[in-house]
């Protein structure tokens, strides 16, 4: 186990971010903590113990498990547990897991110690470190909620080799993302460079990508913990454009090749009004595309007026109008709103470059 | 309206405490925020308005509304008004009322707008600034909440009209604690000299005890605003004692009832142990006697086994023994284990002052 880094962030909470060898390491850590302890996993991520912890509670696997009747289980089992509030909850998971762990920590006697274990590639890089907690409501995401960093990230690199290819790549656009909000260029060329080993998931790939992509995550969240300063709503980089794509539900793939389409249609308008340097927009198209994302993808004019409609309802609103992340180059980004003439020229049009 | 003090909370978050002249001066101020704002009450307090605002969730009153439906009833109607992060929660009710509004308010969205209208002595003086917010479950009190201090807490003695007796002394036993734990005798000494003003509720007189009382309140949670080093639990004074009695159940008197018999019993035992000084103590148990607690109470010998069954579940423990607030004398708190027998010999026996 050795230690990675520290995120200070709301409330001088700081999390500490913690590398272990193997999942063994990670079981004996934890192990250290005692009884006053309940595990949180899905169905999926139950089976990655030989043996489960004795306080666990398994939920369904799924964005569907993010509920009100998920939260009162978890806290359920606190109580008939007789947890105090010096007690752990452990989420072992991927983002849904994390998310729901760390909400239940967050209310739980007013707040209990939260250990997370992401077991995806988005929540090792994203949904793991940040101190956002949520669960969905009324068929919206993320609307109840709030800010918790975990006390303590542990990654294991070893559980990513049982993750589907889907979930992977979901979590790889979100890292190609932050290569391009980094302040300096090593993410881009590490994934320039690596992309066999990446694809492969080669451990020790692994664990340097993971590193690079949590440090810009860090950078921004830090000098904005609870989103209030405008600096953390840049790493919505193309969630806008993917959001709307991903809702409207003509696309069948995931929510990171959605936010990799997004991130693309996002560099274009950039280059459109101005503002986003051609070279850098196009190095980073390819990139995208090297790594397989179906960057071309365009919807069809019949599915403008929803996919309009599904882009309205995005929370970045300033005076009713919404605000796109759009790059200058290299880990400069501006919000900005995009004319809607613009904006369908984009996503129906064949590709400019 | 007048300003009357500013509490910095956990975050750094700042509570500012506004004096209403009345009802009217009050919703002038509310109503120029305008139309994104969720109003939430109970029956009772509902009442006090000829028209009620637009928008609004009334729940049932009583300690069994502050559970899971209400919390998912207020934010429903936060999501169907289609309010946004920026938004205004306004609890406007006593402790209840306002523990439901303030946890709502702290989870919508990861936390909207806060404004507290106290409707009871008990809220005013005690629930309605701290930043405690909270729920039962289970069977459990307060044991699912957050620390989410309101921008604003705004009280209007008029309020306190309609308030049955009962309610009304369940805060002022609240104020005589606080007259203990003052660093100064200004709150004491009005206790004694204005105990006909207080009881007729003169509104300038309540004005002054509010004032005063809150101010002690405020010196404890400012230091310590998330309860974790050991000050802020000085303000449970009287409440071991009290809540094992109170939820014994033989006891037909309120909570406030309950909490003065618990400080005299503190202070009893504080003599008994060579803590608390002697003529203090009396001093002390005479001023609740004046305002009518039954202070000589005692349980049956048969009833003892459940008293200590009930102690013995009291959150405030230290390696499973179950820590007392003792004074040593005005302003000056302790936080000590006392021997059961000791226990057993204040609670059954009789008065020894
Ligand atoms: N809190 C934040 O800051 C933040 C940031 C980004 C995303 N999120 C949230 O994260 C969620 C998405 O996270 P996710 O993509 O990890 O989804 P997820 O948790 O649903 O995991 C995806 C799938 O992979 C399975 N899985 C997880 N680990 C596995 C492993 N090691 N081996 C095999 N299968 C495994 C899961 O059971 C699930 O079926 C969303 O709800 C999103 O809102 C939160
Ligand atoms: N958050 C905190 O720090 C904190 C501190 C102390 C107590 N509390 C909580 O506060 C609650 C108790 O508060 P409470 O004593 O105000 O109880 P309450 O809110 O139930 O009010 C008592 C009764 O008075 C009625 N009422 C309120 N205002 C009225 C008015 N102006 N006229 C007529 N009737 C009125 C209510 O409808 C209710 O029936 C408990 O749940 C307790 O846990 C919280």
């Amino acid at each position: 186990m050795k230690s990675l880094s520290t995120t200070t962030l709301a409330n001088g909470k700081q999390t500490e971010i913690l590398i272990a060898d193997n999942l063994k390491d990670l079981s004996a850590h934890l192990g250290s903590y005692g009884r006053s302890v309940l595990w949180v996993f899905d169905a999926n991520t139950a089976t990655l113990f030989k043996q489960l912890p004795p306080v666990n509670v398994v939920l369904e696997s799924g964005e569907s498990s993010k509920n009100f009747s998920s939260l009162e289980r978890i806290l359920s089992n606190a109580v008939d547990e007789g947890l105090a509030r010096d007690c752990r909850i452990i989420g072992f998971g991927g983002g849904v897991v994390c998310d729901m762990a760390a909400f239940a920590a967050s209310v739980f006697m007013r707040g209990c110690k939260l250990t997370l274990v992401p077991t995806t590639l988005l929540c090792m890089v994203d949904a793991s470190v940040g101190g956002k907690t949520a669960i969905d409501f009324k068929g919206l995401k993320n609307m109840v909620g709030s800010f918790y960093p975990a006390e303590e990230v542990l990654i294991s690199m070893d559980t990513l080799r049982t993750l589907p290819e889907k979930e992977y790549l979901n979590g790889l656009a979100e890292v190609i993302k932050h290569a391009l909000l980094s302040q300096d260029e090593q993410l881009y060329k590490f994934l320039l460079v690596k992309k066999n080993e990446i694809l492969s998931r080669d451990i020790e790939t692994l664990q340097t990508l993971v590193t690079l992509s949590l440090a810009v995550k860090q950078w921004y969240i830090e000098q904005d913990p609870t989103e209030t300063k405008g600096i953390r709503q840049v790493l919505n980089l193309g969630h806008t454009f993917g959001h709307a794509l991903e809702s409207s539900g003509h696309f069948t793939f995931g929510h990171g090749a959605c936010v990799a389409w997004g991130t693309c249609r996002a560099l274009e308008a950039g280059v459109n009004m101005g503002i986003t340097d051609k070279a850098y927009a196009i190095g980073a198209t390819k990139l995208f595309k090297s790594y397989g994302y179906d960057i071309d993808y365009r919807i069809g004019r019949g599915d403008w007026i929803e996919f309009r409609e599904r882009l309205s309802k995005d929370k970045k609103k300033e005076k009713g109008q919404v605000l796109f992340v759009l790059m200058e180059s290299q880990g400069k980004a501006v919000l900005r709103p995009i004319d809607m003439a613009l904006v369908q020229h984009l996503v129906i049009a064949k590709p400019i470059f």
